[in-house]
């Protein structure tokens, strides 16, 4: 085998696509700081024991495990930032009113997604704390949904669900946390008979209205259906008001519902955000309410944010990110060098072509030319 | 021990400090651009056996690694990201005139290289690759000491070497591979005991030569001596030669020479630079000439190129990245909507305050309000 194959899943990143990764990349935590989100780079690496609190037992398979040389304890590469965010906001800022916090970085997993995606996304994303109502989740939503605007990307589908819904019916429910599981895997699945079975003992009321999730999902109006075909329970409701108002909010997304979509529902306890675009089979952003996972750092703070692979959106995304650039000279003439400096300073590419050497470029097309005529350098068409 | 301390070496990168990496980070990409460098991006984990082609022992001890579940090989997490971009110049663009790549990127150390240095650097830098001539050295040079500069870093210092002065010396001595690691070592350290005993059975002419290496440092002048001092080798004038042309290019860093200072020696070929500023130990920044590298690849091409690390360069830039915003009411009014998207667009930091909450904020300076007068959304100071 020679020495230059990757592992799978694992890929360089060459010019014209990176050049595409970055400018979505500025142009993503530009809009997050023109609403007032703060940068933060927490590390690739931590003790197991913090990279894992709050966060479920598939964090844990999916994130390489290492040995600390100068401590002898475990370590592992993030497979997420999201927790890492809380961690921070939780312990290092400590502040007690709304923290909006935004981030970009490389997280690594053992095993890709999917077939053909890779291992090491390249993971961006913005967080509110301290804020457990619903305009949060609104300029979350709204800032998603720019992202992927400013990427490009037309026809956007936001899925919206509510882990409300599913908190509410069990409520009454004794035992309901050892159903919960059980609960997660035949409603993703729509898999109505096991459904049944499952709830065959339940008390009417509660039964009917889990049988019921699979069914509700479609456009907006299956709002109404919910409330009409789910018990009167007052967070239910107050949960299905928040889907009305933010549904009511997508902009030019398509906007659907999905009251049996509960994915993440060990690690969100609010709404939750998906977004689909074409030429993408699963989710290409993820976002949503996750009030618990502050808590699991031994402080209660609501939480709601979103995170997309930028790799994964610049490889959907029609952005030209190819620049045009002037081929120059080689030479130590202080008038060629003056010239080449001004024309740099005013945001022009000026490639020096060193001596006895061509260039042959992927990212930069040469268009243009600086050339010597009548004692003064000028820029031609090539 | 709390579970959410950091392993030693590792830490978070708070909100200011975090800007101001951003905006180093975006000049010096911007700045390579405009010289027509492409930006490249690969990946943070390599089979150990491509992450070590053509670099030293020192790169292996310092790499962490890891069993791909995939595969079941090892796997590297790389510390330098120099021999990465010499691999996707001599395989993946195999183009065969001049290359000009640059990066930036996070590495991580299985210890770090000074008690309070980090072990997850932040590596940004740049590299030519086809070109074997002195103009590509200054041309990296030049880009090496613009990015100092425009990271408000001033007295600062370039101390250049040439691998070829030892190179020359040693081409006529039979065995000089088995003397060259002794070598590097006492003449690093400039430990001339030691030194004179390594070299007591070697004839006359290089012992002497060898012997004056410790001696030959000091300001441009020392080149004149060296002239004076060393054989009239043909490569080693040449080599002396190019180090007295770069230092007559250093614009306003102070310029020095050593030329026993040969710690890059196994895996530099050429001129060798190494920048210091007031603050930092060690270099902040490393560049010169490598073409062994890509010859590991299978494929002879001359390399040349500088790094540092960015989160090293923000510790010490005077440059103040918080910034001014506005603090803005939370309301659905369309008027207020369309104010802070005005604003928003045309630059500023709107922060909208979410109901029933202060922003408390590192990052940035709530300096301004849009508040409504007389049925208006005017900006007034706070």
């Amino acid at each position: 085998m020679p020495n230059w194959l990757l592992p799978e899943n694992i890929a360089d990143v060459l010019p014209s696509e990176a050049r595409k990764i970055e400018e979505l990349r500025r142009a993503m935590l530009d809009r997050f700081r023109a609403y007032g989100y703060e940068l933060v780079m927490p590390p690739l690496l931590e003790y197991t024991d913090s990279l894992f609190t709050g966060t479920g037992h598939d964090l844990d398979l999916r994130t390489f495990k290492l040995v600390d040389q100068m401590s002898g304890r475990t370590m592992g590469l993030r497979a997420d930032i999201t927790p890492q965010v809380a961690r921070i906001d939780a312990h290092l800022l400590n502040r007690t009113g709304v923290t909006r916090l935004c981030y970009a970085g490389s997280v690594l997993l053992t095993r890709p997604r999917g077939l053909l995606t890779t291992r090491e996304p390249l993971q961006i994303g913005a967080e509110i704390f301290g804020h457990a109502s619903i305009e949060a989740d609104l300029e979350i939503q709204e800032l998603l949904l720019f992202c992927l605007r400013q990427s490009g990307l037309k026809q956007v589908r936001l899925d919206l669900c509510h882990a409300g819904v599913l908190e509410a019916l069990l409520e009454s429910v004794p035992k309901a946390e050892a159903l919960e599981s059980a609960l997660f895997g035949v409603l993703a699945a729509k898999d109505v008979p096991q459904l049944e079975a499952i709830t065959a003992s339940l008390p009417s009321p509660v039964r009917d209205a889990l049988r019921a999730l699979p069914h509700l999902y479609g456009d907006v109006g299956i709002l109404d259906e919910a409330r009409r075909r789910l018990p009167a329970h007052p967070k239910l409701h107050a949960a299905l008001d928040d889907l009305a108002f933010l549904a009511g909010q997508g902009g030019d997304a398509t906007v659907t519902v999905d009251l049996a979509d509960l994915r993440g529902y060990q690690y969100h306890s609010g709404v939750m955000f998906s977004a689909y675009v074409d030429g993408v089979p699963n989710a290409i952003a993820l976002g949503g309410r996750y009030d618990k996972v502050g808590q699991a750092f031994g402080r209660v703070r609501p939480a709601t944010g979103f995170s997309m692979d930028l790799r994964e959106v610049a490889g959907v995304s029609p952005v030209e990110a190819r620049s045009n650039a002037i081929l120059a000279p080689w030479s130590q003439s202080p008038g060629l060098r003056e010239a080449i400096a001004t024309l740099r300073q005013a945001g022009e590419v000026v490639i020096q072509a060193l001596p006895g050497h061509e260039t042959d470029l992927e990212e930069f097309a040469c268009d243009r030319a600086l050339i010597e005529r009548d004692g003064a350098w000028q820029v031609v068409d090539r």
